[in-house]
């Protein structure tokens, strides 16, 4: 469940099917964004603006390869907001995170977890072990992929086994992405239903390796400029 | 805030940019859908499989004109789900209700408003004035198009006024659609920031009788359809 005096939105960005999600504080008005897309960071500013947030981070679970991050833009539209990556990442930004540390925001903290697995600088994100934001490790029913970026399906496998599927059975799991229109899932529904992730170790590693997907549309527009915090980051740092 | 021991999910169907919403008690497992599309049926069913859930109503919160909906083939699937419609619809359905009726499922209850405006037929579902599905009564920043299907501005803009802004200012309000990415609002933010709904009544009436929007592309095959549950209703009621 949600905890009380939270504000949370879920956005969706159709062309890569991206979740970003928006978290405030009602009361302090602090704010957190997590996995922003450049072409909707009009809309999500507008929503920061109109709610008179204060947005402190813009985090990105991992360095992507299927859009490239509203990071430096949302730096520009709101001087303050430091980027956050986690410091396994390879990418630049204003402030690493290491696992365990919290990135405060009013009276709620967002607890790192780091994930590795689809790329080596995963983080998962976790609210009161209530909700947590799991980027590419897990999504729904399924998990990223791990064919490129240092992806390696042992390692995603003990990720989400050690670091995910260890927190309470009705924590809500919101992914990086959805591609049939699904918004959220729990711990407990992944732990029996994923088609990838209930299967034993060795039998995971193999439909991983043999997934054949296409090389991701926008790859090679998207990696070099997430590593410096997307496209619009004039700042210096 | 979500009620305490509610399961809630929303799916979007990307077409018509539809959003469908299942709710249920977490105990009981009794359920209620709202607004299902015909396309995502299965997906649907599957969650409600797999969850175990009792779907005791298909609610559609009017009859739509830019989807078919998915009430009949779910009837199908699950024998003893319900289909539901306002008794102002003119639509078929096995449960016609009325403003202030009840649709119970385990320990909770979706209050009917009747917000007639885009259709004659349109309700509003209110679970514990805290949650509330708007159908295309009220849309973020928005408003469902006044038209056609006896459509009236005049009449939508009261419904909105009397039967929606009436609720907490912290109800989450759940559309129809969104065509942006965004999936829910809240009652204070729509009276505050809804491009249309601020307006006065004659500017409304006004702006609403000039959108010169295109011809719905499903109409056609959408409306009849829905008159009768959408095109897999093989019962004979």
């Amino acid at each position: 469940m949600h905890p009380q005096g939270l504000l949370f939105r879920q956005f969706f960005e159709k062309e890569s099917s991206t979740y970003t999600y928006l978290l405030a504080d009602k009361k302090t008005k602090e704010a957190v964004i997590i996995d922003p897309v450049l072409e909707t960071v009009e809309r999500d500013s507008r929503l920061i603006q109109q709610l008179q947030l204060k947005l402190l981070y813009a985090v990105n679970t991992h360095v992507h390869a299927d859009h490239v991050t509203g990071s430096g833009r949302l730096k520009d539209v709101f001087p303050g907001c430091k980027s956050v990556l986690s410091d396994a990442s390879g990418g630049k930004a204003d402030h690493y995170v290491d696992d365990g540390e919290e990135l405060r925001f009013g009276n709620f903290a967002l607890e790192v977890r780091k994930t590795p697995g689809h790329t080596n600088g995963c983080i998962t994100l976790v609210l009161s072990n209530a909700m947590a934001f799991t980027g590419d490790a897990l999504l729904i029913r399924g998990c990223g992929r791990t064919d490129f970026q240092q992806g390696s399906a042992d390692t995603l496998y003990y990720s989400v086994q050690n670091k995910i599927f260890t927190l309470p059975d009705d924590c809500l799991l919101y992914p990086g992405h959805d591609y049939t229109g699904q918004t959220v899932t729990t711990v407990e529904e992944e732990k029996k239903l994923n088609s990838r992730l209930t299967k034993p170790l060795p039998e995971f590693v193999e439909l991983m390796n043999n997934l054949n997907l296409p090389y991701p549309k926008q790859i090679d527009r998207a990696l070099p400029a997430n590593l410096i915090c997307g496209i619009q980051d004039t700042s210096n740092k």
